[in-house]
């Protein structure tokens, strides 16, 4: 059993997206001048009216809600019982399989928030929990913060172009060693790859046979690129009351400033999870539940148009790419997020990642939040003002030739 | 060591402030008619505009900040850094001792929030925990939540005036034995009773002596009744880093829709409570944390206001309550709670606080979530309009006579 300091030791945030501002150190091996350009924030995606702006109509639902007082700042702890309502007949429609708004949905204050609560309601002391290698930087720490024990399953993204690559083997051992809890991203955060429909009936069909629960993270499961389609795990054959999925109006509809998520699914475990989020944040701030009757209900063509933006914004981040020898990235199938795997540098990976920052006014995250093994591989959100992003991925095509072994 | 079972089973919250809406129940056993009048859900304040609305100017910062768009969406986790800083100094002139902006402060979601991270930061299995009895209903759920033991101090309320009435044996006894955490609200709630400058200062001297921490939750510190004076622990002396102290806009400020709190103190603690938001909801919400702007920034008078119209309807609220016979209330000092003591009924607590609710349309919370011993208890929030709460207060006077033994 780990200590309160063992237990903190591992949490550690220095390298997390978004904390780059907190480090401190020593720049005096960096080689070579700064490179000029517009600064990039890869380790989140830009909201700014320049890059990809909120859902309208978010904002004047959120200034609705303050309107309504009383009622909209304080909900029931799983959020307001007719929202719930509203979000659950679409997210039905979404997903292919009922959900009850009553029972078997939670808002959340983000997906972060979804995460948490769905792990913290399986998981105590010494249990042991099946891990994608590489996957969310969060999952890990949670299944350790809560006293559990990781079991990572291996999935292999770039030697695959037709499924994710999950190695599920690894899985069946890890169900057979004694694992009752699996934990996934799908798509994949940071590869964005889509699990196929042949390994989601395999997922299913082993958690059905070991009585597994599964956790499955869908964050960025709308936003879709031409050619690909998307499985949903709680529409296969497997047991409503065994999975539990997270989604949000995120990354992908820009309103993460708003602090929404939804877990929906097995409803013995949303009535834990409400439990668990009334002594961690009580509720989804209340005013900004609003904002979710925007979800699913954005003007015509609008999610389209995202997708279309996103995607020409890829192709030409791969073109820049792939002109880097010695590069391996694989294409993404849905999300904002590639994760390349650079070429062998003299630098360690951390330092590296830190001269892109002081040098070329680029942020990235070191693919270690992602996987102990991910020690040559950077995630980059690319949903970003589509020049800055073009033009700050030459620049990391030029760092790397400037540190390259 | 709890299974995860056992672990829920502890976590309920069917009575629980707000969550009266999922209870079902027999109510063939009530006696008499249903009272008329405007129903009052005194399970917490009211923010419309007919009765405590929030801060003028909050709304404006919140919507400056959805404008600055992508640099107020994605802080720190523990918070914006300019916004650290301006909080810190003013609760550095209201506690009278330093806060650091940079290291020694946390935005959170919610004080709830900050209480999660303040704990979490200091409690694995098997530690032993001080909590008062009365105290905020989740103190003693977040410590079973981390896998602790609760270890409690009684507080005998209804015996003093010019003191909480803690029972500082029962802590020098806890501390004895091994405890190295204390928790406790101040001003207390459910009690609305201030801790006396020698109380705080026992507590500071034996927390020195035992080398424990002290989380002190002064949420309702600001909202303080005429000829009342509040003690800050961290401006005892005690060791900074021995002291994480919580705070929020929110009941007194009715902000409580925008969910945000802050924890100041120990910066080694901020360290991991910071690590812990990472996993648990990454930050405070983006764009409410603007809203942080207008605190302790009030317009002249506003707060003195608040405070005249709280005392104005607490006072008229004992007057109501003193014609009940049998029934105990000591005199808030601070906050919008009042915690009566009922005379002897001859129908379960629960029972009785649900028939209020159906029958004189009046919702208020069991003293058992505050304390096992509190059995005749009944907590207020009277942040309430005026008449409204006045009227119902006469309602529960009817109702105690209905039911009384």
């Amino acid at each position: 059993m780990l200590t309160i300091d063992e237990k903190f030791a591992r949490l550690g945030t220095d390298h997390a997206p978004g904390q780059e501002v907190r480090q401190t150190a020593d720049d005096s091996n960096f080689r070579g001048e700064v490179l000029p350009g517009t600064p990039v924030d890869f380790s989140h995606g830009d909201v700014n009216d320049d890059a990809f702006a909120p859902t309208p109509g978010a904002f004047e639902e959120f200034v609705a809600g303050v309107h309504r007082g009383g009622s909209q700042a304080y909900t029931e702890y799983r959020g307001g019982g007719g929202l719930r309502e509203m979000v659950a007949e679409r997210l039905t429609a979404f997903t292919g399989h009922p959900v009850s708004g009553a029972d078997e949905l939670i808002i959340t204050p983000g997906t972060q928030g979804a995460l948490f609560l769905a792990l913290g309601a399986l998981v105590t002391t010494g249990d042991r929990v099946a891990i994608v290698r590489p996957d969310y930087f969060a999952n890990r720490k949670l299944v350790e913060f809560l006293g559990g024990v990781v079991v990572p399953v291996r999935m292999d993204h770039l030697s695959y172009t037709d499924r994710a690559g999950l190695d599920l083997g690894q899985l069946e051992d890890a169900f057979k060693s004694g694992v009752r809890t699996f934990l996934f991203s799908n798509p994949n955060n940071p590869a964005g790859v889509i699990h196929s429909p042949d390994e989601i009936a395999r997922i299913a069909a082993l958690a059905s046979q070991y009585g597994a629960t599964v956790i499955v993270d869908q964050l960025y499961s709308r936003l879709l690129y031409s050619g690909n389609s998307y499985t949903h795990l709680r529409a296969s054959s497997i047991d409503a009351a065994q999975v539990v999925t997270i989604m949000g109006p995120s990354k992908t509809e820009s309103l993460s400033g708003y602090r929404l998520g939804v877990a929906f699914g097995a409803s013995h475990l949303v009535d834990r999870m409400e439990k668990l989020q009334a002594i961690v944040s009580l509720r989804a701030p209340g005013y900004s539940q609003a904002v979710l009757r925007t979800w699913f209900a954005e003007p015509a063509g609008w999610m389209q148009d995202r997708i279309v933006k996103h995607e020409a914004l890829r192709n030409e981040l791969l073109a820049v790419f792939g002109a880097v020898p010695g590069l391996r990235v694989r294409t993404p199938q849905a999300g904002s997020y590639l994760f390349p795997q650079l070429p062998a540098l003299d630098i360690p990976l951390h330092d590296f990642v830190r001269a892109l920052r002081v040098q070329a006014g680029v942020t990235v995250t070191p693919g270690t939040e992602f996987s102990p093994d991910a020690t040559n591989s950077v995630r980059l959100n690319f949903s970003q003002n589509h020049r800055a992003a073009v033009e700050a991925a030459g620049r990391i095509g030029e760092m790397i030739a400037r540190y390259r072994r």
